[in-house]
């Protein structure tokens, strides 16, 4: 292992930025030196001397000093331009853009294999939670059955929220989560699953070798969500959450993000505010469960800093699984529990292949029961959105 | 990174042992050849072909065709033996034994300088969880400020038995716990809180850099719990637990394994059963918990597996805090919050600095307040065996 100290050109210097230079500063974990960070705004006042910044990305990928390019920005396909720019320069990667590593995940894996130079992402999915790290290096040895998780701390903060006993409307609890900065002001891309759609397929191909498109993962958002819902929850002594979910069954995989009707005994209904949790089953292992901070500035740069202490180390993700498991398909024909609450007509249109509840009244109708997960996403109540679909999650 | 399957000696074939060799059968994820199997008992009629074991260590430690060695046998003294035998030989050593690892740390620390060759030993903590791992590689560079779990499966299940709604003895639930292979013949090592204090002084050398012998350790079981103890923490919606707590404060360190009221808005309430949960809080990474199977043949064997997957990978501990850290002593002048029921004379010697509770009627008699833990562990209340001593945790 090196012990010159790892030079460091940052891109984006937002809440994750600032928290990454600031724990940089601090740990004695890796020896660092942050040469240079590259920004758009150059009104922007900064905390920091103003010498170190530059508005010209050349400026540090054509830079020979620096030896590893932190990617930090919200736009996915200029990060895109500066990741592949910078493997190609032979430069090392950290990156927490979770939409750039799913949406573009092959043409990394191919850019990898093209340049031989690392690239890493620990902090892009669940935050401050080591999954990544843990699929491949730990997990690895084991036949994993399923993933299941809160990969979203945005939903689950305005989820918890609904559950507390103040019970704000959606709207209000989205709000209270913007002004506290738990919600961006467009919040689509977390409260309609998008964000958590992303991590699902990242978590999909450590854990289980898939590359899968974020579009093919069954996807529906919390934003339907009615106090209606929330007590029928409570009566079924569950709590509601946004579930990030896949599940190998033989040869095949299917992948969803929904909210889900949660036993509280289960781990994952015990996740409250802002934090996150993924629960890993596997043969041997049975389930074991990570929890932590799923966002934050601090939380989600010591993710970053682990992964520039196992660049100084020259680690790089084997994909083990990607190179053993190529058999795998996707396939979303699998049946699941869920509660769908909409319309008689959209209710009456559902292929349920059995029904535990059928409730119809003035203050609102639902069914609980099994239904083939395809068929669930291609009905009419689950493209409307005020229908509201979940998981029914058994113990 | 080796192709060639990794030649394995064995030593023990018990619960753990049978495991191992089931699962090695089974994954793909590392190539292992199970050359030799070394066990005491002549007599016991054994599940594979004879051949395959020997009674005598040398045909194992003296192979060289043998690569490593597994070391999966009870008494720690015999362990330690095969363990310095085969590290001076020049074999990588993965083991599970606590007792022999917390007893002999420095030992085995000095010995791992002298040969350069592994000892990894993630199953002695923990079960299947990665705990050493994640504190080796990932946490490494974050500051930790607290380690705080339950690492017995023993004991977590008879005090989950003591809260279910049956409610049986002390001795029911232990005897319950013994008819399922959950507790010991002789179930001291557990219910006293030996093991745990074991775990406990690993996870301060990772966690911490901190070398500690267990009997450093504030410790006491949970033979003393009565239905009244039950009934007081649930009044207080808390759940009793057997915790381990590392706590760092400036430049000195706390170790404890004592029974605790768990609030039950902390994860830590809700592992119940034979499971184990660990809390790692950190500066940056603030609160993360893994949880999963302590014990249990699979799960177990599963850790041991992971471990061999490294040693054909090279990978050795960095104790990167035991060689930075070197500053840090063991002060145990810091003050908790305890729930103490014990006789008047034993309350009223109590130094208490403050009182939350003080209840005393012919059901019970006890005190909730706060105590320096030097104090508490030197007062006639800690030692009497009919006293039950429990922290009380905040929220």
């Amino acid at each position: 292992m090196s012990t010159q100290p790892l030079r460091i050109g940052l891109f984006g210097f937002g809440v994750v930025g600032q928290g990454l230079y600031h724990v940089l500063q601090q740990t004695d974990g890796v020896q660092t030196e942050v040469v240079r960070i590259c920004v758009k705004d150059k009104e922007k006042p900064r905390t920091i001397a103003p010498q170190r910044f530059t508005f010209s990305s050349d400026d540090i990928l054509l830079d020979p000093n620096i030896d590893v390019v932190v990617e930090l920005i919200d736009d996915a396909d200029d990060a895109f331009d500066i990741v592949r720019r910078a493997m190609r320069l032979g430069k090392a990667v950290v990156s927490a853009n979770k939409k750039l590593i799913a949406t573009r995940l092959q043409e990394l894996l191919d850019l990898q294999q093209e340049t031989g130079v690392p690239f890493l992402y620990e902090a892009s999915t669940g935050g401050s939670i080591p999954i990544i790290r843990n699929l491949e290096e730990y997990y690895d040895t084991d036949h994993l059955k399923s993933i299941e998780g809160i990969v979203n701390g945005t939903t689950n903060y305005i989820l918890s929220a609904l559950h507390a006993s103040t019970s704000p409307s959606y709207q209000d609890a989205l709000s209270q989560a913007q002004a506290l900065g738990f919600a961006e002001s467009d919040p689509t891309s977390d409260t309609e699953g998008f964000d958590a759609a992303y991590k699902t397929t990242i978590l999909a191909t450590h854990g289980f070798g898939v590359v899968a498109h974020p579009s093919a993962v069954v996807r529906r958002g919390i934003a339907a969500v009615r106090g209606f819902d929330i007590d029928v929850a409570l009566r079924h002594w569950r709590t509601i959450k946004l579930v990030s979910r896949i599940v190998r069954d033989g040869d095949t995989i299917s992948l969803l993000t929904l909210p889900a009707f949660v036993s509280r005994n289960n781990q994952l209904a015990h996740v409250s505010g802002a934090n996150n949790a993924i629960a890993v089953t596997a043969e041997y292992s049975d389930v074991q469960c990570l929890f932590g901070k799923g966002a934050g500035s601090l939380p989600t740069a010591s993710a970053v800093v682990s992964d520039l202490s196992k660049i100084q180390g020259n680690y790089r993700y084997a994909y083990g699984r990607l190179k053993r498991s190529a058999g795998l398909t996707l396939d979303q024909r699998v049946t699941v529990s869920v509660y769908v609450r909409a319309s008689d007509e959209q209710l009456d249109a559902l292929p349920f292949t059995s029904v535990q509840t059928d409730h119809r009244d003035v203050e609102g109708r639902y069914i609980i029961g099994s239904i083939r997960l395809d068929a669930l996403q291609q009905s009419t109540a689950f493209i409307d959105r005020e229908a509201f679909v979940a998981l029914y999650l058994e113990d």
